[in-house]
């Protein structure tokens, strides 16, 4: 056997495997939605929570309090890198070349993570991040990274050397089999957007590779921005629902809060065109968004639908486009909520050539393990960890989505917010990641 | 990343990657019988012929002659290492110290493969090794193990380092859910049998490691002698049926043909106790040597039945220890034919407690690769492929066994056989392994 035995006794010096190594191991939309955020609202101060709506796991009692900071320490030390820059000024994103104006990309040269609040209230993590939207917002998708690493390794600290060989053996097995079925979607287009859930960096990385090697040109791309350069794939992703949240938030009187979901599309279009120009819909309900949208808004390239069933969101789009005169089977439409190779399959099958569909695969492409250990470990399984806006300049950052099981914000906010945008077409489905 | 120069650069001069590495890469009994070999018939004249059995595999179309002839040369360069003759001298088999003599461990030192002869008959490989018969009995464990690594490597050759790796990962999968099933045999003893058949050297590694991780002490050991000493664990094999077959073979009369496979029991009497007095009844058939039986063979430790029907053979073996006064919950009875979990755990129902079985588990541990392909790659399934003696001191070597399609040595030889042991039952099974 030959070892270096230079490396073995180096490794042995690390007081920390940091599990984010890059700022940009992060979603491609939080770059996109950081260049207006930058030049549009420096003045807005937010905070950004990180919520676990698995009540069945205390991540306290799972995460050493210790570890947690020095992993969050570490991503606070993170800069921005030359050739990160470098491949960020001269790439081309969705076919676009120099998406990304040259003073943003000064400015995120400096850039660093803010500071965090990590504090214990009612016997569980409370992870907050308090600071101008255009720090906070990045700590987004490092936060959960890193939170759900923490759990993986503590999932695994007890297992021996064949356990998790076989962990992963049969992780892998799996993944395949999946992709197996996807290759047989004609026309499927598909992306990772398993960042934030994923089991651990290594393990999206290995997932990314698969579904490249598999899948060929069907994998578009990753929303891991990180990734799709180290692996030469595209950058997927465009907006979330905390510029809509934010530009309500912003709102005194009810009629702004009305017309707040089509400001954020009009600030969005000066900044981008093309691809880029998905509709997320439903940050405050999918019907009363689309009732109330100005016909331009039917000339974007697709609509991202989050938060109704899959079947129900397609139909309520596709009729839509046509009441607006428009083809639908010229429009993108991207699902992205809680997708696994059956509801893919489903999907492609009711929508492929009624409308363009696209897949952003999250949390059941980088983090399904379930079934692949000896007996069952719980916390190997995904929780639903998320890392929303609560609050903007002081006031309630509010989320009501398709599914009320997904609302944020406080009883008093949303109950204002639905009075405005009406109650029409929600429901409430357990969310499962 | 952190990369050993050197070791790229030095990977990169080889002209080979060898098979075999060591002597010790042999079956067990392959020694224990070599010791009275060398002591008793140095001069004993064999022939050795590899025979491949499944015939829709040619292998002169699936594996290149100058890689075959390197894979034979490099073998025919080694000899026992000092460690390793240390270690055999050292070591404590079935429980004895010193089983191997001081004039045999210092002839072993000198030791080294005979010259083969490999030609091209009828479109397909050839292999011979004439030589004495403590020199050609060597070749039979390693020219088995180098075909079919080569066979493996050949099926291999074009397949990506993804589909490898799904390879793989299915492949360690299944033998661990064949493991967790073999977990669950109250009083199991199973040992590795599956160095001719295997995969390659460096899967056979893997599966004698995960056995030992997930079965414990219920996995006795491995036939495979390097592998033994590399994890501590105990070396497994008594003798086999060349030693009936030779001394059949130099038999003129018909008398002392019949009476030849006590002869050999009495030889290793003189050599070994213990647990390694263990009885191959099968090689001219277990029913006549059976019944022709001194009583002192009922006296040893136990059988090893290896061409009859699971069942059938235990119930046979079990009815004749009680007709000789013995009780067969005391005797160990050794399965080792074609073994895979389903018939292990048949076999471990109908006989754990009414004797104290034991399983030598070959083929289906160490190269199961079915249904691990992308798609099918029959190129990978294991091929029944022996290397038999066929010729002693000129005259042809011949085995009847349970089975007639396990039968070899030509038809003139095969009829005199059956006229001095008889038909009685025999009879003629598929050999899948």
């Amino acid at each position: 056997m030959n070892i270096d035995i230079a490396k073995r006794v180096y490794d042995r010096t690390w007081k920390l495997d940091p599990i984010v190594r890059s700022l940009l191991d992060t979603d491609f939309y939080k770059l996109l939605m950081l260049q207006p955020i930058h030049a549009r609202h420096e003045n807005v101060r937010t905070t950004f929570t990180v919520i676990n709506r698995t009540k069945s796991i205390n991540l306290a009692a799972v995460i050493d309090e210790k570890e947690l900071r020095d992993q969050l320490d570490h991503a606070r030390t993170l800069r921005f890198g030359k050739r990160e820059l470098i491949w960020l000024r001269g790439n081309t994103f969705y076919g676009k070349q120099q998406i990304f104006r040259p003073e943003f990309l000064d400015w995120l040269a400096d850039f660093s993570l803010p500071e965090y609040d990590l504090r214990i209230e009612n016997g569980d993590y409370v992870l907050e991040f308090d600071a101008p939207w255009s720090q906070a917002t990045m700590w987004e998708v490092p936060a959960l990274a890193i939170i759900n690493e923490l759990k993986s390794r503590a999932a695994t600290r007890s297992m021996g050397r064949f356990e998790l060989d076989i962990l992963y053996a049969r992780a892998k097995a799996k993944l395949w089999d999946k992709i197996e079925r996807l290759k047989k979607l004609d026309g499927l287009r598909i992306s990772d957007f398993g960042t934030r859930r994923r089991h651990s960096f290594l393990w999206q990385s290995w997932c990314v590779e698969a579904m490249k090697e598999g899948l060929g040109n069907a994998f578009v791309g990753t929303s891991n921005v990180l990734l799709a350069m180290n692996n030469d794939l595209e950058s997927i992703g465009t907006n979330a629902h905390e510029l809509p949240m934010v530009y309500a938030a912003l709102c005194e009187e009810d009629g702004c809060l009305r017309e707040s979901p089509y400001k954020v599309l009009e600030m969005w279009r000066d900044f981008y065109d093309g691809n880029l120009l998905i509709v997320l819909p439903d940050t405050f309900g999918t019907a009363a968004f689309l009732a109330r949208a100005p016909d331009w808004v039917a000339d974007w390239t697709g609509m991202r639908p989050d938060s109704k069933p899959i079947q129900q969101a397609g139909e309520e789009i596709i009729a839509w486009y046509k009441a607006r005169g428009r083809d639908p089977a010229k429009k993108l439409i991207i699902f992205s909520d809680g997708l696994d190779i059956d509801s893919i399959e489903t999907a492609h099958r009711n929508f492929n050539g009624r409308m363009r569909p696209s897949y952003g695969w999250g949390t059941n492409l980088t983090n399904d393990f379930r079934g692949c250990g000896s007996h069952p470990i719980p916390l190997l399984d995904p929780i639903s960890l998320v890392c929303k806006i609560t609050s903007v300049n002081g006031k309630p950052a509010v989320k009501l989505s398709d599914n009320l099981a997904k609302a944020t914000g406080g009883k008093e906010a949303i109950d204002r917010y639905l009075k405005v945008f009406g109650e029409e077409g929600r429901g409430v489905q357990a969310v499962s990641v």
